[in-house]
């Protein structure tokens, strides 16, 4: 081991194991996924050739190979619950995806979900032996968002008693469900429903695409993958163009709505169905944020620690280049971050199983409430992950660049995250309208409950002053009363967007404008709302925390998250009159010395999240800080270092210098 | 044309025309560029497939094969001006990275600049002939920014009268140099010097590393390919292992320094000979920051204007995204930003001739503020282009994420501006050195001249009051009034870095940790005299614009930038007491207004930087607005369609189903 990073690991002041089983959940949780993590490491047939050397469609034919074969070995092991299928996979694929994501993400869930009895009889089976090899094709090329746009058709024929698909426009063709472009043979396709003369909206079809025995596309299909992307190489991401594609009527999904077979539509009895869903897959990317800000972390501050640089005392070897401050600025408010996110996500995993058990005996209430909270904080930890992500790389100076480093891999792989599921300012718009909503039921003198509870009349009734006039109610040093700063700064700044929507209702030509013209301020409240709710979270974690010498590495991180948030949004915490201006001095003071605090628990810090080397796959962050041999080592397996000599020199450079 | 897009144009207040000319430089220079752009688009020789479609090795092979054709073609047509060749090439390569970018950029000049008059005979006629291929190898693997660190050794033989190269250390190979790892036969090396058993520091040698006739490496010569980058992928950024390799004493560069036969050392007059050369690349990649985000600009608003989604008011067709405010917000400053830089790049320019003549003339005394100005630009800028890009992908949604966007490849393409020529932190921090060396001469009653003039005695001293006590000096809708505020903000920043410096100084136990432990101030005290220099710029070339449409409308922006970067800042702005908090809520209006008052011109302005679609090369950013018809056809052609169906579905799905 590199004899600077093993000093690190020498000098922390905690147990690495004890915070990795508070991240985990539990030593007996941190055994098992470790057990999980070496079937998959230690098996042979998951060894391949580093992706970065292979083209787009040896990289998509790797990802099929591992997906098939991930299928057998899972059945082979006997792994069956959904929490230890999530880690298997998450290992299997490392940084990269599978080609069968959306088969078990949405083709297999809105079977099970949305099949009436027969159905179910004709599908699951079909389904789950992957003879029918399923997508779900929602998005079109001119449709994202905004879902009730979408304008692929399907028409009833009770002549034949099929429905006719059809793309009537560029606009309407299917683009982007994975795995469309040449895995799947079946997808659910969301189509305006067209029965007796009239529209019905949107409904789900199981169409076939491709033969089930040839996998050629069918008739008036045409199918393909969407080219190639930022990043999400080995995913065939594809498109769906229907020319008169006729289905049978028992393709249509019936468990709500039906059409009968003369073609008289049935309403579905309700159609709050799939917001659970939703508010899962949101709760889920957080975990998701925090895990890639974790990785990038372990990356650049394992990196920092043998890396060597310039002069900090004349005459002195070159320093590790984590000590400089600029650096640890860099990293460490990041690596507060990461932890943040985590404990963050694990309340909301918590707390969605909690409500769905509510749910499920029929109490709704906290279900708003959830569903505002995913939606901005999916939001807010995504993009604050993904700015995060490439503050790392570049915090590795020009090694960062490389695919070594494995963060450019990360950074693309994440970023889509901020448009997927939501794009997140629509994410922070929807936050913004529960908050408003909640802000006009205690002005009315509704008793909020959960996370809004600061809206309460009348301790939230606040009133911009001048700040010379009001009190400075915030102990900088105290994390409870940061969390309470954090808390005041939301409670203002949605009074002062509810107000400016107030005020734009009365010039705007409709509800809809005032809105729009009020939604700077809008995503600016359900901002401070949501880095509330992380503050607030982190520091309730600490209380949970026994070891002594853990809770005070988090208790550091804990108040650098705090603090750091506060320097970005002084002009706020001044603004609310909560901090004077001689205590953002301070604070500018009290961050550089938790740096220097935090400074010897780095590289600890980072290993308690736990990453194995064939995790991160990253030359820079590896467990035992020996970068440079094997960076050499993978530099040298570089496909174009195949040969000695390019063709491209026979070809141009040797006839270029005999013509000059 | 798109009718969206057609209606935009025919709404502007102002003739892009008379804008372009302002942004050329003059009429007859936007004439020239044009008729240069339009050699190199209409060439047939310049076809190619999309490079997104192919791999790396293809991608190399067709960027060697342009560079050779370049080469005949400015021969062939006289072009011959360095700014008329650097737009030729700006062209042609379009986003993408010429294979023998470092023969011109850097191997020609060390030998025009380092020769003596005998190797200018023998080298020249090789070099411009390409027969000598050449680099300039100075970073190693573990060594960057702090080049005397360098290890790789260049030992003279007196027996032999040779110099012995060697890469002691692994972390001694040479890394990065482009075009270094296939392409060049000769390197101009970095080593240090050793003769008559002492070591003289870095010099440089010619070393050849390939077989003029073969291209087969030379005995001791390990060189190839560092492998897959984050963008880049044309150009081969190589490795250098040195073992033992002799080359002529006549090799070492010997205008200035020499070794005499008998290996005497014979020391260079002087050692601030490059210092001018790297403010010229500094002050050029200030340039690269407006253009890249310009194109990103582009590419965004123009898709705003043809992309249509959701409700604005109910029953009405989905309206154009560009007519929501919180994507104006996201958009509007920052095409603001790619005109302020591409004025401070003008202002960069012109300073950096002038200065030169002065030079020319002996007075060298406005170079050190030139070098502190272009190595703080070079990182402001870079730093707010590169994450600007990024917001302007993810302002395009899903799409965006797409390599037919063009966006991922101009964000891989300029993000290591950041980290070369200079790390971003290490400019900042040089930067502030000049400032804090600025401030002390200031407090001893020095008059300064030019950008820091502003720290002058006695209105620099600003002594930190409450917010309540202090005159509201700024009228926020004016810009001279704006530009004061920056300066005085900037004042107060270096004034704080200088004070804690001076706290630290007291207790550090060197200047060096006292320096380290300020170091956030210091980068905090550049950037905000780089964001004052970038307002004050940008308000003083207003002056110079006579059309009063064109005034008008980049005067909107010009506000539009300073008042969001004060939004921004807001608690510098209110620490400072520059502004109170009504004035602030005032400037979130105010914002706003601006937003609406820019958008009819939205399109207009990203037009006027005159981007042709061949080098936007982007399916987003069409002129016509056609996007989604040419999205089908470019995604047609992607590799992963030249089947129906894929080889891995033989060789893995079909096994599977069978197995299950």
């Amino acid at each position: 081991m590199n004899p600077d990073i093993r000093r690190e690991r020498e000098n922390a002041t905690f147990s690495t194991e004890i915070l990795t089983n508070i991240l985990d959940g539990g030593p007996e949780k941190t055994k098992r996924r470790r057990e999980i993590e070496s079937l998959v490491i230690s098996d042979p047939d998951f060894q391949h050739e580093d992706l970065n050397f292979l083209s787009r469609s040896e990289r998509y034919e790797a990802a099929v190979k591992k997906s098939a074969q991930m299928i057998l070995k899972l059945r082979e092991y006997g792994i069956s619950d959904p929490e230890e299928i999530y880690c298997y996979k998450s290992v299997m694929k490392g940084l990269h995806h599978e080609a069968l994501g959306l088969h078990y993400v949405m083709f297999l869930p809105t079977l099970y979900s949305q099949c009436d009895a027969e159905q179910r009889r004709k599908w699951l089976p079909l389904a789950e032996s992957f003879k029918a090899l399923g997508t779900y094709a929602q998005t079109e090329m001119g449709h994202g968002t905004h879902i009730r746009a979408l304008e692929t058709t399907a028409t009833y024929d009770p002549s034949t008693q099929e429905f006719v698909l059809n793309s009537p426009t560029v606009t309407s063709i299917k683009w982007w469900p994975g795995g469309l472009g040449k895995t799947s043979n079946h997808a659910i396709v969301l189509a305006q429903l067209h029965t007796q003369g009239k529209c019905h909206g949107l409904h789900a079809f199981i169409v076939p695409i491709r033969d089930m025995n040839t996998h050629m596309p069918l008739p008036g299909v045409v199918v393909g993958d969407i080219g190639p992307k930022f990043g999400f190489d080995e995913v065939d991401n594809g498109y769906l163009k229907l020319d008169n594609v006729r289905i049978p009527r028992e393709n249509m999904l019936m468990k709500y709505a039906k059409v009968e077979p003369d073609g008289t539509y049935v309403k579905p009895p309700s159609d709050k169905l799939t917001y659970g869903t939703m508010v899962f897959i949101r709760s889920m990317i957080v975990g998701e944020s925090a895990r890639a800000l974790a990785k990038s972390c372990t990356i650049a501050i394992r990196y920092s620690a043998v890396r060597h640089q310039s002069e900090l005392r004349p005459g002195e070897p070159e320093p590790q280049i984590l000590d400089y401050q600029t650096q640890q600025y860099k990293l460490f408010p990041l690596l507060a971050t990461s932890y943040a996110f985590h404990f963050v996500g694990q309340y909301m995993n918590q707390t969605y199983h909690r409500i769905t058990g509510d749910i499920n005996q029929g109490d709704l209430s906290e279900l708003p409430e959830l569903h505002a909270l995913s939606a901005g904080l999916k939001a807010f930890t995504t993009w604050a992950a993904s700015a995060g992500i490439e503050v790392c790389r570049m915090a590795c100076g020009g090694h960062g660049y490389s695919r070594c480093s494995s963060l450019p891999d990360i950074y693309v792989t994440f970023t889509p995250t901020c448009t997927y599921e939501g794009e997140n300012t629509v994410m922070m718009l929807q936050t913004a309208r529960y908050l408003v909503k909640s802000y006009k039921q205690a002005s009315a003198g509704q008793q909020l409950s959960g996370m809004v509870s600061y809206l309460n009349r009348p301790e939230s009734r606040l009133q911009p002053q001048p700040v010379s006039a009001r009190p400075t109610v915030v102990d900088t040093s105290d994390l409870a009363s940061l969390v309470e700063a954090y808390k005041l700064r939301a409670a203002r700044l949605v009074e002062v967007a509810a107000k400016n929507l107030q005020v734009e209702l009365q010039h705007s030509k409709s509800k809809e404008d005032a809105w729009n013209n009020t939604s700077i301020d809008l995503v600016r409240a359900s901002d401070a709302h949501c880095h509330y709710v992380v503050v607030k979270l982190f520091a309730a974690k600490l209380g949970e925390v026994g070891d002594t010498a853990v809770h005070s590495a988090l208790s550091t991180l804990a108040l650098l998250y705090a603090l750091q948030g506060v320097t970005q949004h002084s002009g706020d915490f001044l603004q609310a009159g909560l901090l004077t201006v001689p205590q953002l001095s301070q604070i500018s003071q009290r961050l550089k010395e938790l740096l220097a605090q935090l400074r010897p628990n780095a590289v600890a810090l980072v290993d308690a999240f736990d990453y194995r080397d064939e995790m991160l796959n990253s030359v820079l962050g590896r467990y035992d800080g020996n970068v440079y041999e094997h960076m050499f080592e993978w530099a040298r397996k570089s496909p174009l270092n195949r040969t000695e000599v390019h063709e491209s020199y026979h070809k141009y450079l040797k006839p270029l210098q005999s013509k000059l």
